[in-house]
């Protein structure tokens, strides 16, 4: 039984994992923090938990993030906080011996000066170059022996399953991709912001941070890296007015001389024998409502023989293959379990 | 091992099962019907179950319903179909030794006549008797050893649970109960229907059947019925613009000399140790994201002392404990399992 | 040319306001103010507003409260403040002969008591006798000759508009009524909250307030002192996923020896004639997608002879007949317009 | 006083017609046709139009398209018909002197051949030279003098009004244009269809017809004859869970030399007085909710120096400038009114 912690429950990606945790056959929930709601209940937090008398969050209180405290606990601690409180945390966890699964966006970059661009200066570079990028179906074997996991962003997720193996096998140009994402207000977290205002999202739709969103910096890093060609896509993100799910549309221009079978061998043999990632057959295109509630990246993909463009169109429940469910797949990959241990429950499309 | 079928499998309460029994440790889906899309793949009916590749209904095709052929693979069968419908089934289903499970309203009624004003005629009247209705926590001795269980429609199951314990219990007057009932979207089913077009039900609201819902008499005989008294309820019905969930806002009058405590101790003495209905603490009502994507009814109550009158709000999701949830629990009570078996997953709040 | 301010442009109210005047021929915006967006232009507060490049409040910015200045400028003002700030400019206002429609809850109530038994001290209780309550139809010859109106809350308005009739005529009686009521977001107004967060709003549904709300001793009082009757009403409140409009279910039992038609004949004498009050056939019933985006309070109603139950289902728009419309209305009426003046467009379904 | 029919009243288009046909302050609603509802009120199939009791449509009578009955009664007639069966009226309405602008597809094309590949054969084509395009900015004088106009699709009105400038002036490369757009609900009428479902398409989105709109040969028709160059763009349409609305993101490559300053210099020489073309300052990009309830098409462009990426965002209301607003406007300038007449109401944001 691995024994785990959550830091930030309290968000919505927190309260996922406490979910995903209570629901794992291997795994304990033993210890919970929030800033904000430190000395609560977790079950006063979300109201919603009091409908699962026995599930073993009863009792749990929310704790400050002391770690000497938390290392008596816990194997493995969640850090779902916001960019920058991370690091100041991850080197006395790994001291403390309690491997981290950090879905901030501290420890995603391999390059500092990447990140710090991006976001802002970073207190624990050199445990840039210890820490695995959490993308689970790509990075599987340096997962397994690493004891820092910098658990992917939502819209880097949805992007790079599907144009990673057509990087790496050279069928792509590299230049003049693009990536119109669109996501649920759930991904802008459980803050308050006129953003997030139900008045204000409902019955619109829009883009924002457009050519400038963090993560494109995240996108273009491993892109370039996992492929060592020189990869930089333009990423337009949007808001969705729904909860949860994300759906990204990929344009990209086939190599000279590749074929749509070509494509299509290709994802077969990277994702074959994947449990969370799903290829259509021709001419079918996935919805959000057919991953919501699900691990799973499904995408199906359009080659126009004349032009070479290919279309691929990509969705992820945010909220899990996004960030909490595939930090529970990394979860069981650092401890020797299947991918799909805990995480493949059938859900109904509603 | 419980082998089970599903009739109907191409509706929502049908899909619903689908998820359930796969999920379930104890039960396997042997066999599917569905009158319209006969010789498909299930698969193919619903896109968003070929995220799940290893659920086991993979080669799950949707037959004619031809009850030999069943009795040969099942030995329990959902009837997802429309009233009329199942009573054709029934008789046939019992002589080849399936025990039945039947959603529509055919078997829910202990009155023949109360049932055919309010539906249609019906042909297996005799089967009224054997029928047991499947409120799974007030009728649970007969449901274990009866082989046909009239499930409850969505809207009773949200007003029996909280009202039967006052009612038998004589703690509300008879007289003057009202239940402002609002439902989500996928109560009325997947068929096409202007009121189900998405652009007549976003972003608005409405009653519908205002007085004369073929609920009230179901709920009425079991009201009378369990608390042998007569009670006619006002029962006025909402369609909310939501895909999943119910709430019922309930008025009644307390009898003389009830106290607030009294009510509160009979809610703990009947529900207390129920897995599936929540009473909430004193000034707290629950919202249906409480509740959804899990088989609970949870309610509040407002007891004014000066008035005596007792104000109730009670949510269920109405896709679950208000239809195929209850009949996975009424399947565990009839196979000897605990309630809450494949039933208990925890949900995320959002 | 009536010359209108508006106090408090910035909330949703406020805004719906400044759309109204704006449209309206005979009405100019000279003014608006702003405690958080003081020296700033409205269009940047609202950049849809941008669309509209001659509606005259291209370069209208937002000023403080200053009553000298103001009156200047205009001859009548919209406060949409909250409410007891209202009451502490209300004075000085008619000092400086600028006719006030508030829109805050300061001036609805004739009784200072229960004004304050719900809200707070009033400062300027000396006004409430010379405060009229806006309910237009039915104060219309007060409103003419009044230099203060206090509109009323949106709930009140969907509720008294069906029941005043009926109780003033002793149709029904004045015990035992109950409102269930429902509103859209917009009513919360633009402020932060967390109920108003979008992924917790969406896809639920919750009653609040749940016997205790400020809108209940309104209606109480203009219930009584219209139809001088003592009647206290059960209200309980709930928060529709969806952002405008408002949809009340009325509980209320016949007086002896009264008739459907005797009710269908007074509807038609109070309302026959009215622009915005609407009464439907028998069996016909409003949505909330009826009236959204109108001045309009549309109604239906259900009589049960065997009971004497009747159930009346009303809607409105809650930010147009609840709120900036029925204070436009008010405005025509103040200054001999007849009410429907800019108020009459035709709006489509969606 | 402009006499105006309208043809395929009942479904969203045709009431949008009507809402502003009824609110036009120089044209007079004196038929509407129905081919489902022939012989029934209007106001029976929307009882959202019974709020408004003087609006001038409360007796009007859908009746069966009966040209000769017509002409003694309209000057001009709105055709919101599928396509095939507009252009089946079109000669005979000619040729009784009434001036038709046809929503549908007939006679948006100049070009027999695109029109009969993305469609079916056409049985008017000698008329195709008569007919203009009537995208109102673009070829407001030409259709000044006609007497058929095609009315553009939405998504065509949302692409076109942004790229038409920029190829025409040879700011853009013709080569590598994408539209990613995503439009609401409404935009697929009112008939019945799983994929208008409310169950199916709230809290989900996904791409349709990926490579293979019928409105793309619209789209490179218009662009490549009005730039006399020779466009092909990439189009993907999504469907958004909203009702009415629509947004494009499109992507192009800037030419040569081309700086961002040019862009906006050329748009505004263009749009700058257009009543109804909206040009976002730098760094803003509109929302839906922007423009929904206007015929405004709003739009931002984001110019990136080093790739010359340009990424625009444009919106329209699909039912208004993207259907019966833009038409409004056409019959405007077809009678010498200003466009603007009866369309520019200002809207609140919500």
């Amino acid at each position: 039984m691995i024994n785990v912690g959550i830091a930030g429950a309290s968000g919505y990606t927190g309260i996922e994992l406490v979910k995903l945790i209570s629901n794992h056959p291997e795994a304990k929930l033993c210890a919970v923090t929030s800033n904000s709601y430190s000395g609560k209940y977790l079950t006063d937090i979300f109201p919603s938990l009091k409908s699962f008398v026995k599930a073993g969050f009863e009792n749990l209180i929310c704790e400050d993030l002391d770690i000497k405290s938390l290392s008596k606990k816990i194997d493995v601690i969640f850090l779902a906080l916001p960019h920058k409180v991370s690091m100041k945390h991850v080197p006395a966890l790994l001291d403390h011996k309690i491997k981290v699964i950090d879905l901030s966006a501290d420890f995603r970059f391999t390059d500092a000066g990447a990140y710090e661009s991006a976001y802002q200066d970073h207190s624990s570079k050199h445990l840039l170059k210890e820490s695995v990028y959490g993308l689970s179906e790509i990075y599987r074997n340096k997962i397994k022996t690493s004891n820092l996991v910098g658990n992917p962003g939502c819209y880097p997720t949805s992007i790079l399953l599907p144009l990673l193996p057509l990087l790496k096998e050279e069928l792509i140009r590299t230049d003049g991709i693009i990536s119109d994402s669109k996501s649920g207000v759930s991904g802008a977290g459980r803050s308050l912001s006129l953003s997030a205002h139900f008045c204000e999202v409902n019955e619109s739709f829009n883009a924002y941070k457009v050519g400038n969103h963090r993560h494109t910096p995240e996108i273009n890093e491993i892109l370039s890296l996992h492929s060592q060609r020189d990869v930089s896509i333009t990423f337009v993100p949007h808001l969705l007015p729904l909860t949860r799910g994300m759906l990204s549309t990929i344009y990209a221009r086939a190599a000279n001389n590749v074929s749509e079978n070509d494509i299509r061998k290709t994802y077969h043999a990277y994702y074959g024998n994947e449990p969370f990632v799903n290829i259509l057959d021709k001419n079918l295109y996935p919805a959000i409502s057919h991953v919501k509630g699900t691990n799973c990246c499904n995408f199906g993909f359009h080659f126009d023989k004349a032009t070479k463009q290919i279309i691929i169109v990509s969705v992820i429940d945010n909220l899990l293959k996004g960030a909490a469910g595939q930090a529970v797949q990394n979860m069981n990959i650092l401890f020797g379990l299947k991918d799909e241990t805990g995480l493949n429950m059938v859900q109904a499309p509603l």
